[in-house]
């Protein structure tokens, strides 16, 4: 096998830390084979390195022989000269490394070939370890979904808008109550979603100011550890004040989808047949999806993205739980189950657990209720 | 000129939300030509790229003719696709576009040009508008050091560590604290040190677990904007308890130095000589640094980083003040000054200031207290 050459594109490169046990934001890895590995990092890493990484050797630039050549071509000429050191001129590199650096490293004379493959069953598989990590941070995102929850439950009903302790409970206080708690855990999470209606109706929107009562509130966490670097991933949707019925028959619709979708799951399964275990519900119910086949009719709400994906290192990993994807779910894979609704005008509802592929199904590491009310939360 | 073509790395990528206003992680954005462009993304992310982007056509993948050819090649196809319909084979791409990438535009019959000065002028050059966006988050940064600087002055000392309110006082709990308070403003940093000693002597040390008195915590905070995505960058350090002479010499000359850097600053001084006016005044109070020529004696406390850094969507971004570089700051630049030392079985004292390069010298974004005793923040 061809050596591995790593360079992490900025902070949280999932790759790297995979491989290296240590973050940062610009050094060079380089495993000759198992066992035999190098990390070279700046005199201002270096000692973290040696503190925080697994890799068995560690030098700094000068120790390794850097000379500077500008962006891109310092780190690449010096993966070359290592490389050159153990009669190596060729290196695989994971599709994520920045084009510059796959430049350069060619320009220096190796023969790089991009490895699509890289770590990928590795990191699929999560050890007993790593499903921990993981479980532990579901643990705080259901703190974290408990809290926001627990405000908006509090909330006083002005002129259709949320209050609370006189002043309109918006976004950016629940954001900053989710983070004060993910913190003390250990836990960050700053792209977390809450999102009010009717702008809930985009599934990626983050909400921002006031949060209207008698709408959908999409509460989307995705904590991951300050130190793990693991990830876990848990939406729920709530309603305050009074609930309407289009909300409860795309949330009963919602909830039933993600029991079929967990019923799905096992090893040997597909991400498509979980996927369409999921959309097979929502259109008997009368929505429908952008899924070919499970367009169901006009002006209903919909589901307008895939049923789930794996989470780690990363947010969004492998395995895909969506259309295409028709290769085997593993014992080991850690995955989300997301359906939702959405409708332009009305919002959406989504729910998401997320757990483990286990031999006899699906280990869901999701214990927090699902339901719309915010007082069942209490 | 060559069409620019653009996909993510994943979210909060800097060169994406600059040219598109959009933040996402996965979309394809094409610019044919001065005001002639288009944001393709996927039914998940279009009713929000449809409100939030400025790019001029805005199509869903099944609109554009996307095909799914599995990662990488399928939007790669589908940007070939849009440009032969343009009728041009050839395309610039950012650096940083990720490799994976590169080899399917080329694969799909594309002359693909890395372009290392893509946006590179017009990022680094702020607008008014750009400065106050930078100025808002510099202000809630310094907010987010006066929380947690004002937890540490009120906490008591018990067998040399931080307690208040009848436990230790950890950076968990300050990190919280500053979570809190940047969430209610639209902000986020999870990537904030707030470091004990002596681990504080690896300038990217994180912090973890509990404080000790008599010792520097170093405090670096560089929140980002939820909407703006903008950044602002201000590290202070403070001694709980008994200040150490050492460190009180530590601090006096990373003071010094800041202001040298500081008032070396105008158009047309190049990031290096800013950072040898720092490596200067270090050496002469009797430190070192690792910049060549600025060793000093062995065993004292060092520099061991560059003096600045750019600010702007990225933390890290254009131009750098360090050694090699020698090309002019610009009217314009929005930059980091931030001397540091860092002794092992010590720790480290840092201050970082960040502000603009104006006609005149620099205009400090910056103006909160520098000093190592907490109570001066109150």
């Amino acid at each position: 096998m061809k050596p591995i050459v790593l360079i992490p594109s900025g902070h949280g490169d999932a790759d790297f830390i995979h491989a290296t046990g240590f973050e940062v934001e610009t050094a060079l890895y380089i495993r000759f084979g198992e066992g035999d590995d190098v990390l070279v990092a700046s005199p201002l890493e270096i000692d973290r390195a040696r503190v925080q990484s697994k890799a068995v050797r560690k030098l700094t630039l000068e120790e390794a022989g850097f000379e500077d050549a500008g962006p891109y071509a310092s780190y690449a000429r010096l993966a070359a000269k290592l490389l050159r050191q153990r009669e190596s001129k060729a290196a695989r590199v994971s599709p994520r490394l920045e084009a510059g650096y796959l430049e350069e490293l060619r320009a220096a004379g190796l023969d790089v070939e991009i490895d699509l493959d890289l770590f990928r069953v590795e990191r699929r598989h999560k050890s007993p370890e790593e499903a921990s990590l993981i479980e532990a941070a579901q643990r705080a995102g259901e703190a974290a979904v408990v809290e926001v929850v627990s405000q908006l439950a509090q909330a006083d009903i002005r002129d259709g808008i949320l209050w609370l302790d006189d002043s309109p409970l918006t976004t950016e206080r629940l954001f900053a109550r989710a983070s004060l708690l993910l913190g003390e855990m250990g836990f960050t999470c700053p792209d977390m979603i809450i999102a009010g209606s009717p702008e809930s109706a985009m599934p990626h929107y983050r909400g921002e100011g006031q949060i209207r009562a008698g709408a959908p509130v999409v509460i989307d966490i995705f904590p991951g550890g300050r130190t793990s670097h693991y990830h876990g991933d848990i939406t729920r949707t709530v309603v305050v004040g009074e609930i309407p019925d289009d909300v409860r028959r795309m949330h009963a619709a919602v909830l039933q989808a993600l029991d079929a979708g967990i019923e799905s799951i096992r090893p040997g399964a597909s991400g498509r047949d979980v996927h369409y275990a999921v959309c097979h519900v929502l259109v008997d119910r009368g929505f429908g999806t952008t899924t070919k086949g499970f367009e169901g009719p006009d002006g209903v709400a919909k589901m307008t993205h895939s049923t789930g994906h794996g989470v780690g290192l990363d947010v969004h990993e492998e395995p895909r739980l969506r259309a295409p994807d028709e290769n085997p779910l593993l014992e080991g894979d850690v995955v989300t189950v997301e359906p939702g609704l959405y409708l332009r005008g009305l919002g959406g509802v989504r729910i998401e657990d997320t757990g483990m592929v286990a031999g006899d199904g699906f280990k869901n590491f999701t214990t927090l209720t699902r339901s719309l009310d915010p007082r069942d939360y209490l």
